[in-house]
């Protein structure tokens, strides 16, 4: 079976010490780094762009980059996030006229490329390009804005992306986005989910004092997936 | 006569250690740390946003921010970066339909507020508003684009922004950003700024092996500075 | 049975007199008033905005008030018509880049909720929003532009809508706008609508000789409802 | 001396019972009809279209009607205002790509036409198109937004529209609209206003219980503005 | 069994002669003449406008013209080349905010009217329009990106889009554009196009040394064509 | 004095012979290549793209073709101009966000730069980038509208920008597009220009009959320009 990962969404952590964050939560077994790009028109807010991967990179963080725009248009940028060393790069496909040649493009930077699906997207962006992506992103919150929970929704919708990647015979990661926590990750994994971005529920501030808490919550979130069948 | 202000603008830091950075260049004698925030549609590239401005703060840096918007429109991001602890926001007039507005919005949120001109953007934006601007700030190099070097024609602006605002009798920042180096800010000085922007000038490469090197560079400027009537 | 709901666009009445106007077509036997925003973007016309609404609650109209907005983008304005009175907010999903966010927003507001389909537009936006939509309105007409008659390839479309609001088990209206006239309303109803929107089929210029007019019409398109089964 | 006109804006009235409104305000001694059209785009809310316009009409008022074009572009509704029964039609220059164009459409129509300046708006607008407008409207509060007063650097403002006017030898109407009331009209005529317009100055809750109302504020106002030089 | 046509797309053309070309092409056995327009906002191209359309009428070409708008919106525009000549008008559904009325539009001019599907457009944008258009054309390669073969998820949705049509029972061309060459026409046919646009395919610099070149190459396709079972 | 150019434009020429009537417009005198293109966005019409512009130079013209940029924005396609054989690429200062870098980017693939003023712009854009345009483009009629005459508040512009060039003491063209013909062409140049586009002016259906018609118009314009002093 894929193994799941863990992505971290550095959104949470903190951005005057960015490099140590991630060493941490990489140390403590997360698998990849999340990477969150918002524009202030696709979404009301504005965060991080290449600059910051860059840094990262620069920094020595090895792990797989998971940048996730949640910009409009996208295509211009795309060549930004490859040069700053993006490992994947996804983008909702309300967000480029020409999602094929976006996805193309993705590609030949030689990154991962995948969709991103707000919870009320239907899937049938998907009809004429699993070829295409090598990541679905279910979101499970709106993006870009603040204190929402898991929509139940997207459970069902997981398990139509599932049946979707399990008919194509192809090696896609499922990916799902906002209100994954401990108490839900086995719900979510049983509907389909092999990559689960966690913000909020892994960086805190609590970490200076408890320099443990990185590896207590990750090993927590394996415990939950551990046996569940996908 | 009006403090020479150095500004270090933070996209030449490195972002993994951004708290670090900041402290050094500080404690190296900077006064102001320039923030530039894109937002990949008013100029093509994305940079850093609110969240980051918050974790300087919240990593203890006390020093003026000052926030200079190259995005579009600018209203709805000013409470955000207001939250967020900037002392200063800037914005291009041409990126809102209601300049005065958006000036007075930024005071209302307890700001200090200012406009941004293109090296080509004549200054009769300022004609009916000199009593809402508490900072000018010219660009000598197009905002957004690689490699460039100081405009000439920035001078002259610099002298007609300067016979403005002593017109007016108000106390207001002349702020100048875009190649400036040890070797002519004396000269820019001379045309009327007294708010010196430097990027890649201040913060590089070469500081892990040299540790003083924010201290020597900012001895340079302050030098090249003495004694220059403005 | 849901009972039938029919509902007047006041877009043909007497915005003169237009609290008069409301009054006796509610006395008359209309249900809901429809209420027809217009932005200029979104559609070639400009109509009435929140001032308006709030102008009929001040009038002392008690009636719900269905404010269908033909606007792009919808967040911004959904509060102000909140605040204005409106009892449903239904919108384009073509029109908001996060359409389960728009529909929460309008419910976190107090008010009930819906989606209006354009003539062309898949059904494939309500896959995964069925828990969040009180009403769900077919266009069978192009909004925003005049002179058109009813189109008949929406009868099907008010089939397939009303199969998948019986499959969800919620109360949920559908609704129908367009080319509504005392001869096509029966067929209508048959095809799946119990809500009714009739603007020039009920508000004319006939009124003020015949005091009764309003009285006739509605008389006349629950006469055709009566007996028609769903 | 050109007469002093009082423009009412009708934003301010009961939309319930308009037209009944902009009679008794008539009768009061107002002027011209001052009629706000915001498109939610432009600025920040959505007020009314032709179809209000076009009702005054029908209701028999002959005064003129001053439409205040707030919406971004202009041209497509220009030609529904004139045939709404639309007097004047004004537009924001950063409005329309083409001012030139518009202002001679606006004429075409059979329309006077004018130019609407936003506090900080240079008048250099003005420079090639004395020839083509009937009235220059300065705001002296930002449009679209509320709880603003009049900004004082209007007054300067007023005084070089003023003099550009005077200097071209024609018949040009100077508007003002922001803030205007019984205790500053004087002091806006004599900076060089010839037409004031007056919102909640005007309209107010207050009418049903005083029915003589308008007639006080107008008189108040004409009594303010006698005797003032120009 | 419907004819194939064989559209040569005049973007390969000689743009200095290009009455002369076309011409050729259709003495040499093309059935109609694919005009291309691009906006360089819809697709990072511009190309040509109505006036060439106008221009090949005028030089005496009878021959069917097929206007492939790739612009948005599409309605301004679509009367423009109505009065130039052309017969069939397709636009992208994503370039209409009101896809059923464009339509409409079209065939109110006088055209035949039609839906492009980019690679990754879903075909349910055709779900209740199928008695509004005369064409459905999908593109094999992504419209305005140079240097691109043929989409082999494209055969799918040929076959697919046969289905729909063959269904609806109405007379309805399936078009394809991209990458259609002599070695793979058989194959397109045989999932269901009967309209085969081809640029660089047939005119080519090659022309001047070998005048019948036209004629052979679409000798070859029709050759290649010949007995292939739709 | 500066040798006066006379620049038919191409747009009222024959485009199924396009190659044939620049040769012989030139043949009969004319100095450059006029060549309007726009996008259906910043004008309301579509023309032609580097498609066009290649076509010619591979035809053999060798005369400069000046590209006057009705498009918006127009970063994205100077570079496609350049490559297609441009001499001269003139855009509209409200058509850029970043003047003096599209300037910069025009004079860097090697052609001349210049910026376009609609008949109510103001001068003002040329403040700081006299240094940087080879080419100030009056236009005295409004761009992309049909059936307009010279707009006569032309000559005075036309006026001051002949001062803002002679002042600058730079070798800078000084032309005018709209409503020139033989019989005003002489006070234009006396106000100042020195470069005349003149389309239906110059080409014609009359050519066919009379093959010297192109020499006749391009020698009374000459005529008419002898003598007048700038």
């Amino acid at each position: 079976m894929t193994r799941d990962l863990i992505a971290p969404s550095i959104l949470s952590a903190d951005f005057a010490r960015l490099g140590e964050e991630v060493d941490q939560v990489l140390a403590a077994g997360a698998d990849i780094v999340h990477f969150d790009v918002m524009d202030n028109h696709y979404v009301p807010n504005l965060t991080i762009g290449p600059l910051v991967c860059e840094a990262l990179r620069k920094h020595g963080v090895e792990a797989p980059i998971d940048v996730h725009l949640m910009v409009k248009p996208v295509d211009r940028i795309i060549p930004d996030f490859a040069a700053a060393g993006a490992s994947y790069i996804t983008f909702h496909p309300e967000a480029s006229e020409h999602i094929d040649r976006s996805l193309q493009l993705i590609r030949d930077q030689g990154c991962k490329s995948g969709l991103v699906f707000n919870p009320a997207t239907p899937l049938s962006y998907l009809d004429y390009v699993m070829d295409k992506v090598d990541m679905v992103l279910l979101m499970s919150v709106n993006p870009g804005f603040g204190g929402q929970s898991f929509i139940p929704a997207t459970l069902d919708k997981l398990r139509e992306a599932r049946r979707r990647i399990d008919a194509s015979g192809r090696d896609i990661r499922l990916e799902i986005d906002g209100g994954v926590k401990v108490d839900n990750i086995a719900e979510i994994k049983a509907a389909g989910a092999d990559t689960f971005v966690s913000g909020s529920g892994i960086f805190g501030k609590g970490c200076a004092e408890d320099p443990n808490r990185y590896d207590t919550i990750i090993g927590q979130m394996r415990e939950a997936l551990a046996g569940v069948e996908r």
